[in-house]
């Protein structure tokens, strides 16, 4: 990939947008397979950290990871209603496998519910197989008609939850212990403040009770819907017969739960921290925490400067970018790009007063420090970024969360908004969760993001559409 | 799942292999999904240790992993004659998808030579961007007629490398190291010897110049083929125009490779060490190493021998199986036939005498120690365990290794061979690598395995088919 002039935000966010994705060697689009593309190296690497993070306190809960099939008989679908209507306009169909054609039909899971239901009825007989707690990371295919990539590609890379329990108290603790887990990801690994709260029921997951998600807003005010959790209620237990007998020796369903995150994780990184220059990653979320760039231009000063490289990135766990080709600048042009939070510069200068210079990514800022303070330095400037981008980005939010207190005004201050020419809000209305409030919001391209689980502002007032009285405020915004 | 009894190997090899698969809670079939299985708790962590080792290795020698898309324009697949023709008849279509006919059906990948071809000739113009040399973890589907869990099924979970270089020579030293880093984690971490050979021409990959792997030894004598490291000459660099302007100025192709192993690995694993009372597994590969069963009639003696088995579970790094409901006999079952390397038992007795008693898996022995000195004892068991299962499974190799100078001998030691009987034998004979060799072993149903990349036998000797000069024996046996 040939580097590039990147678009300014102010210029076309969505532009500028794509091409962060693309110079940070992020992911490229697959042209040739509809709305896909390809992930590379450094977005790739990315996810791998992510999936650590996440994946570590999977099992710190008990979770279990396994695998289920790719395909999916299509009368699956059809077994749960809303499941079926919610996901249909979006299923890619194999009929045909082995040179013949299918007697039915297999789609390519567009989630794995139905599935997943099918085998829990034959593990679940009594309450003493509860609660199941299983996990898998696959890949999924919704057959999306505007794409975007990582927010929204017609394959994507995700992990799904799905939980068994004996009561509804139990899988809602499930439902909210998981949207507690996404959001110390959220923001304490990806330093992207979230919002918790209980999806409208208009905007719930095909087959839900209740959706519940994290929402983050990006730096064009966009409301970008990080994870959910879903209280499945009975449904799906209704749908594939999954019953147990309880300790009264009584049968009934199982309650259910399902969450996710996917690699739109990755696009709501990007557009939380990067800036004109390009990708800005968080310490704790970067493949590569810093690199060393050796400068020399005489061949006599080039062995001394690679030596006290190498014996300094080995004691900072620094990688050195030795390469023989690039000059230094190419180099910390190409860093730069990639997102790392911290380079190092090291010249015969630099060398011959024993110091360093530290350059980090998210301001700029260059500092000579001495080589033998570097570790403890070093170690500060990483912790300092990750705060830097976390506080950043929640006073942005907080600049740009307004309330509103009639229909009128939230139509005015979003009805112009747009993913390329930013200025979005999360405005805080009351409204109540009936899908003909949700309609009304519709008709300028708006949505209730979520209701919070906390309120921060004002408590109790009147719908702003139907008058009705609503316990507190919800985030209305436009949304990726 | 119900635990059930285990057919012995010696009465029913391939139905004491999926009650091992079953009862070992690795995997269990997904008959709905044809020739697919659903991967259990115990196989996906057995498969998480797998992805590990072998993920740290490519990494240490510079691979990067990315991410393609899972579906292929199946015209792709067309445009090299011999892939298109090799994988045709497992291929599953996507016809529909979004609601319409698509106008070019894909394809899933049955492997992913054919849509990187088409990245790499985007990415590649310069021997500056030689080597590419990426990875990638992901589902396949190949629509297998006859199918068994791990070892063949329609859809499996693998790592596929795909590489690029300016010369064959460095695209050669690629595919033998990566064979060599294959056979370091079948032998060091599976405990599982292997061959390291060349396929002969008649069994390479669709589409390579010469295809390597590395073949393992299964209890009942079958070879199984447990990973595959091929040098595809230019040929996908024809197919796909991926040229690139090496120093001299010229235009050339690039020089390709691929490789890959699988979930078939496990099935591997499994063959190779377990036993008429489950599964077996080295501890290298064990996602749990040691399980401490704490063992009590009384109340009073409870809380004593609970506090004793957390505060020893914690020094040693064990698992402490402190659930309500079973038995002690019950969960020594329990792990059985999950293979745990070592079962830990401490009750009042040994409590008072400061006694704990390690079980090892592999030989069932159970020795009573100190408790001071369990540390030291339980790492040795370890280490131990783990060379006498690769010392077992290699001198099994041996004993049942044959040599035959003649066609007619080789026919008469493995025609009646087959999965449920056993008795099979590595046949080692010299034998030409022409496909007209090959066929008159497939009348009885058997294959060149690979020829050795080093000879351990007796050299050159005339063909047993042919009667021309052959540099030395290939390994001769039926297999999975």
């Amino acid at each position: 990939m040939a580097e590039s002039p990147i678009t300014l935000r102010s210029q076309d966010f969505a532009t500028w947008y794509q091409d962060v994705v693309l110079q940070g060697d992020m992911a490229e689009p697959a042209e040739i397979v509809k709305g896909c593309m390809v992930i590379k190296a450094n977005g790739y690497a990315v996810w791998e950290v992510l999936q650590r993070e996440l994946d570590t306190r999977f099992k710190a809960t008990n979770h279990q990871n396994v695998y289920f099939p790719l395909l999916i008989p299509q009368s699956f679908l059809r077994k749960e209603a809303e499941h079926v209507e919610g996901f249909s306009p979006e299923l890619a169909v194999v009929t045909h496998a082995g040179g013949k054609e299918l007697e039915e039909p297999y789609v390519i899971r567009p989630t794995s519910e139905t599935i997943i239901g099918h085998f829990f009825s034959k593990w679940i007989q009594s309450w003493r197989d509860l609660p199941v707690l299983v996990n898998q990371w696959a890949n999924i295919i919704r057959w999306e008609l505007r794409t975007r990539m990582f927010l929204r590609t017609t394959e994507f890379l995700w992990q799904e939850g799905h939980t068994a329990h004996g009561t509804h108290e139990e899988a809602v603790e499930e439902v909210l212990r998981i949207l507690d887990l996404y959001a110390e990801v959220a923001e304490d690994v990806m330093a992207m403040p979230v919002i918790k709260g209980v999806k409208s029921r208009a905007e719930k997951f095909a087959g839900a009770l209740r959706s519940y998600s994290i929402e983050a807003m990006m730096q064009n005010g966009l409301a970008l819907q990080a994870g959910t959790s879903h209280d499945l209620g009975q449904n799906f237990g209704k749908a594939f017969d999954v019953k147990f007998q309880n300790k009264e020796g009584q049968l009934d369903y199982v309650w259910q739960t399902s969450w996710g995150v996917s690699t739109r994780l990755i696009g709501g990184l990007i557009m939380t921290h990067s800036d004109d220059k390009g990708l800005v990653l968080p310490p704790r979320l970067a493949p590569v925490k810093s690199v060393l760039v050796p400068i020399y231009r005489k061949d006599e000063e080039k062995s001394a400067v690679l030596e006290a490289a190498h014996r300094i990135a080995t004691e900072v766990d620094a990688k050195v970018d030795d390469r023989e080709g690039p000059s230094p600048g190419a180099k910390f042009f190409h860093w730069e790009r990639r997102g790392v939070p911290v380079v190092l510069e090291l010249g015969p200068r630099d060398l011959a007063a024993n110091k360093i210079v530290l350059k980090r990514r998210d301001t700029g800022a260059k500092e000579p420090i001495d080589q033998s303070a570097l570790p403890g330095k070093l170690t500060a400037a990483l912790d300092d970024i990750q705060k830097c981008l976390f506080s950043r980005a929640r006073e942005h939010r907080q600049a740009n969360t307004v309330l509103a207190n009639s229909i009128g005004e939230v139509e005015s201050i979003l009805r112009d908004v747009s993913a390329e020419k930013g200025g979005g809000k999360f405005v805080m209305a009351h409204i109540k969760d009936d899908p003909t409030c949700d309609a009304r919001l519709k008709e300028f391209k708006t949505t209730v993001r979520n209701i919070p689980l906390v309120d921060e502002f004002d408590g109790p007032a009147k719908c702003i559409i139907t008058g009705e009285p609503v316990a507190h405020r919800a985030v209305i915004a436009k949304s990726y």
